[in-house]
């Protein structure tokens, strides 16, 4: 299988690694043969037509920054040069997501897609601001579309809901999507304020370059859009989410809610409404887990509710929910 | 689809209320026309080729205690002499588990495949006591055989874990497999007795007729072999799973845990070696629900732990699952 890599962060890097470690594996179980032919990062790019060293690849963007210095030749290709001249199988995309305008993701994508290649994004940042129409372009160009990764990090939370549900009516849901506010407000139940517990969390490395995308619900938000249409066949977008964040939550706050026999936390709920907030659970509740782990609640019609908890996010654990939407697409092109 | 519903009990009874209101819904979107060829309970059958009345068939189990008031003809079929004269697609096994010899489910289940039917099954008894065998049987008789049911009720935890996590090698897991025990052992942690808080659980009808199936841990016990079986790859039985159940849990105990900031639960757990017992969960585990919920842990290689929580039995939910696995039949049927 040919494929083009867009960024080259820890989640590709974690993504290079499982390819060199399970390659026997993935080949030997599921006939996946994975050969990278180009991988690019802001600084520049790595291309060969017969298939890039995972390992090799790795070692170079730790010792210089950048996949550049991977070869000197074709090393200075953009996204786009790359997209356009060669030919593959899978984009896989995995750059910053963005939520003012989706770029450089949206572009990456949508090229791939018209040149007839099958698209995984891990880049939340297309899908919150266009899931719609980007699902109309992948049916109109007949490629795959997927985005596993999106939600839950390593945790199936989109498949669970799709497949394993399967011939049930999810009537409502809501849930923990962002890993880093609820760190935040689980460390506040000890008596952190917020700006203490948001330096811990810094410190810690769990906050992104741009705090607001934790912090006033953007990732969440994002995630909820996903869900809404995944999941609820909703046509919907980032303008229609109310999105409330976590940074006028006080001491106060948690200690009101723990007088409830509550906890709270920065709930993404699909009911009647699309919404962001923050908002008690009961203790008793599954739902209210600590640290920095997700968990959505699923309320179906016949099947009562059912909640999923998992780690959200981390380099490995992303990759591997790549790796099932590659193995997945493996298995689709095989059928035909 | 023409089936053979064997037993008649509340899921079974779910089951067919099921079918009736969601008829045209299964038909219009699934292209699934149940059709119920036989029925039987302890006490007599009914038997329409045509196909029974499913709101006919509930109702008269509920005046009369038995589907045998249906007709005056063939009322008095055992289900050897229905699966043996009637020819069906599917059997759907819903008689009252036994850890003994399995019976009668073991026979009908066997017979079944035998004659060529597809086999789904919400009694854990057979799968208890012969998984392996059973699966080579479907494979020699090439039918389909499913037990969705069998774990977790409604919440689909072996699909989960065979699909949702699928090109993922699970190494371990752990859960709280039976809600009879977690409601008891939950009452406890409020100052009750082991035997207050089993009679409670009575009062509330929670308990098997046979309390052993709950307190000793044979109920945990048949989903752990279900699970070690169909999740790891495993060829075990029941006399494989070392099981200890809570007939010894002290008030003590419960105090002793949460002493350790933990909840005492009854763990079926798949590592090194397969045990059901009761063990202590920290309050911050995802995995110590209380009241009657299921939940249960699986550790993957690359993914992280991840937990699934719902309610574990219950008439409707528990027929929900045997839809899906009817509906993944239906489809399987369709390709070929």
């Amino acid at each position: 299988m040919r494929i083009i890599l867009c960024g080259f962060g820890v989640v590709a890097q974690s993504l290079a690694e499982l390819f060199e470690s399970r390659k026997d594996e993935l080949y030997s179980k599921y006939g996946l043969k994975p050969r990278l032919l180009a991988v690019f990062d802001s600084k520049g790019s790595a291309v060969n037509p017969s298939g890039l060293n995972f390992k090799k690849l790795v070692e170079i963007k730790k010792e210089f920054g950048s996949v550049k210095n991977y070869s000197e030749k074709n090393n200075n290709m953009t996204g786009i040069e790359i997209l356009k001249n060669i030919d593959a199988d899978v984009l896989i995309e995995t750059t910053a997501s963005n939520y003012k305008d989706a770029e450089p993701g949206m572009t990456h994508i949508t090229t791939a897609m018209k040149k007839g290649m099958h698209v995984i994004s891990v880049n939340k940042g297309p899908l919150a601001l266009a899931f719609p129409s980007l699902m109309e372009l992948a049916t109109y160009n007949q490629v795959m579309f997927k985005f596993s990764g999106t939600v839950g990090g390593g945790t199936p939370i989109l498949d669970y809901a799709k497949n394993s549900l399967s011939g049930e009516k999810i009537t409502s849901f809501a849930g923990i999507l962002n890993g880093t506010t609820n760190y935040i407000l689980s460390n506040m139940t000890t008596g952190l304020s917020f700006e203490e517990a948001l330096k811990d969390a810094k410190d810690k490395g769990y906050v992104e370059a741009d705090e607001a995308l934790d912090l006033d619900g953007l990732d969440a938000a994002a995630k909820l859009v996903i869900l809404a249409n995944w999941i609820m066949g909703m046509k919907v977008t980032m303008p229609d989410i109310l999105c409330t964040g976590i940074r006028k939550v006080t001491i106060k706050d948690i200690k009101k809610a723990e007088a409830n026999n509550s906890v709270l936390k920065l709930i993404a709920s699909c009911d009647k409404e699309l919404t962001v907030s923050p908002k008690e659970i009961s203790k008793n509740d599954p739902l209210g887990v600590n640290g920095t782990l997700n968990a959505i609640a699923f309320t179906s019609e016949h099947s009562g509710t059912q909640t999923i908890i998992g780690k959200g996010a981390g380099g490995t654990e992303t990759a591997s929910s790549i790796l099932r939407d590659l193995l997945d697409i493996r298995q689709e092109i095989a059928k035909n």
